[in-house]
């Protein structure tokens, strides 16, 4: 047993029924005791039960403590990059146009297809290590860039691994991102044929989660709706990437479906954001992607809010339009840019996170009885990890009640 | 005498007439021999005068060499800080209205006034170390958080000890931020006292330059063009803050005035950009202001770059509206969020912000002659310098022929 105390602010994250006047779970002046890689005991050092007194205890000199971070998309396993579509955007080339011409995600199956195990395997170590030193705890990583049966299972194969070789917590999806090129004048075997690979991943036991891309140029509704129905069909967890780019009223039917999760929603429509509220679907915003892609518009936060949608945030760590491995700025920006307050933001990183991804152990919160995942920030306060750009506000990530990083 | 090489791309970023088609001048391959703190000799390795052929050498291991990084316009000699104004922003105030309760600038001028010398040294000393690590080896810094004589005068003599502390090369601008409370019902004489103020600080020495922010709630356009005036009578060069939140047409009277540099524009009109191309004044623009503020607006990218108007960036770094210490990800949001294109976003930085500066000894460029002010680069292409967010591209920094800075 360890017992942190110098805790300025614990900020316990509550899920369920909480105070809606303390949005943060905040314990002043804390102490939380961890036993066995999980919370024992957390509340005002004064409250430390008797029993207690007597164990170790490491002093952190005074600083704020949160859960975890928990990055519900990200695509973070894939070869090559994408600094020549960046270019293309910068002259004034549309996302669309440099997709249609064969860039854009294609660049990178290409890429990913032509890619060992071990090197896509290798790659993605030093993007999980970024995301560790920012407070990533639990990830979240996609498929999608293989398309074909074997690259799709060796990218889920990947993922799986990373998640065996930790530190942090994987959770694997896969995503049907684009329809393969061979099924180009034939999408109905399409279907078929991403169905089948679908069964296979199941019966691995590769994946966790079925994502779809519905958007023009990627799979349109009725094809994301096959394809989701099919996977609950597999008992397994849905969401989907829907009204980023164009709007194309599938939110509804995703929420209709049971989704978990819906991401982007730059376009997203009332039916939608009822649906949503309906189904208990959480939105997942990628801030960092709009502004990436120089993309204006944003997702209806304050419709989403009066509706009681619950909100996470999210890198979508990605070689075309998110480049990034710093949640805090996704964070910060979701404040500034899509108008979240900083107590949505704060609870977007972690307990909502958490929820878009169907963990209900405690991850995201900190808990008694919960995974002692946590990160120790540099500073007092916890207004000071979201104020800034760009500024890097931890100092300490733990997993399972071991520190992992030291900043 | 030091000869680097393993230089897989200098940007030597030329100044004045040029070759459109090769815009960082790029040379590949190459080497720079480096004498008594200034470029002795640069280009294609290969191309090594022979009588430099026995000089010490050092091997970058292939990496990217550019210019040292200017940041030509930031505020950060200032104490206290505005996570309180962040978070009402966040809550729905406006800049604006946060500043009528008196929160806003006037916030980090009452803390400001209440700083020793030392504390406004002490804490100015790690932001210029972030920058530096960032690349940067020239910045501007402004006064404009004391608003009464005798803090004006204490922030510039600040920001000139940090000039002879260096290591960075430091420009200090007198700044007319706010009109003092004092002369709230007398405009008139608060112009008549800042332009004492702007005397003593001229005699003084402690002033290169003079900029004023004409914004609605600062200063009117007749008296920004009263105190700019004023300024030219000293002989000093003059800049404004312009167009930023309100469209106040004085970018053209300012042009007029022979204002060598405007700064943000998101509300810049026609006449504006065709009196700065007429003077030959840079614009420049400020993007993480924009979306610290959430502002949707961006500066006439496209038609000033029509007309030729220099476009430089800077951070802006100041506590309320641009808390970063990123000029990457400033340049990443000039290319993505205001359409630059890479190459504009990377002259922005370094020639076009000398260039706001009315520097014309080599800075901003490498050039034979110049000051060996560079930075190097992580990787091997210069592409890697932008793509991406928060994503840190710079191994080490050199100032005048010494390296300061190595990650």
């Amino acid at each position: 047993m360890l017992c942190l105390t110098g805790i300025s602010e614990l900020l316990t994250m509550p899920r369920g029924p909480r105070d809606a006047s303390d949005p943060l779970g905040l314990v002043t002046d804390a102490a939380l005791v961890i036993d066995a890689g999980r919370v024992h005991w957390l509340g005002p050092r004064g409250d430390l039960p008797r029993e207690l007194a007597g164990i170790a205890t490491q002093d952190l000199g005074g600083r704020v403590v949160l859960p975890g971070l928990v990055d519900p998309h990200t695509h973070l396993v894939f070869a090559g990059d994408r600094a020549s579509d960046f270019e293309a955007r910068c002259r004034g080339e549309t996302y669309e146009s440099i997709a249609r011409r064969g860039g854009g995600i294609r660049t990178t199956v290409r890429a990913t297809r032509a890619a060992s195990f071990e090197a896509l395997f290798e790659g993605a170590r030093p993007r999980l290590t970024s995301l560790l030193e920012a407070g990533v705890t639990t990830v979240e990583i996609k498929s999608g860039y293989g398309l074909d049966v074997a690259t799709e299972l060796r990218q889920l194969g990947v993922i799986r691994a990373l998640g065996r070789a930790g530190p942090q917590r994987v959770r694997a999806t896969l995503l049907f991102h684009l329809m393969p090129e061979a099924y180009a004048t034939d999408r109905p075997a399409g279907i078929a044929a991403l169905s089948e690979l679908m069964a296979l991943a199941v019966s691995e036991g590769l994946a966790d989660d079925v994502d779809v891309f519905c958007e023009e140029g990627a799979f349109a509704p009725h094809e994301a709706d096959e394809l989701l129905s099919a996977a609950r069909a597999h008992g397994l967890a849905i969401k989907a990437h829907v009204d980023q780019r164009s709007a194309t009223g599938f939110a509804s039917r995703a929420a209709a479906l049971g989704a978990r999760s819906l991401e982007h929603l730059e376009q997203l429509d009332d039916a939608g954001i009822d649906a949503m509220a309906a189904a208990g679907t959480v939105a997942v915003l990628l801030p960092s992607a709009s502004l990436f892609l120089g993309d204006a518009a944003r997702p209806p936060v304050s419709r989403l809010r009066a509706r009681g949608v619950p909100m996470a945030l999210a890198t979508d760590l990605n070689p075309g339009s998110s480049p990034t491995f710093d949640p805090w700025l996704v964070a910060t920006l979701g404040c500034t840019w899509y108008g979240l307050t900083p107590f949505e933001a704060l609870r977007g990183l972690t307990a909502e996170a958490a929820r878009a991804l169907g963990l209900e152990d405690g991850t995201g919160s900190l808990v008694a009885g919960g995974p002692a995942d946590l990160c120790v920030a540099r500073g007092a306060r916890w207004q000071d990890l979201l104020y800034g750009l760009g500024h890097r506000p931890i100092a300490e990530t733990w997993i399972g009640g071991q520190r992992v990083v030291r900043a």
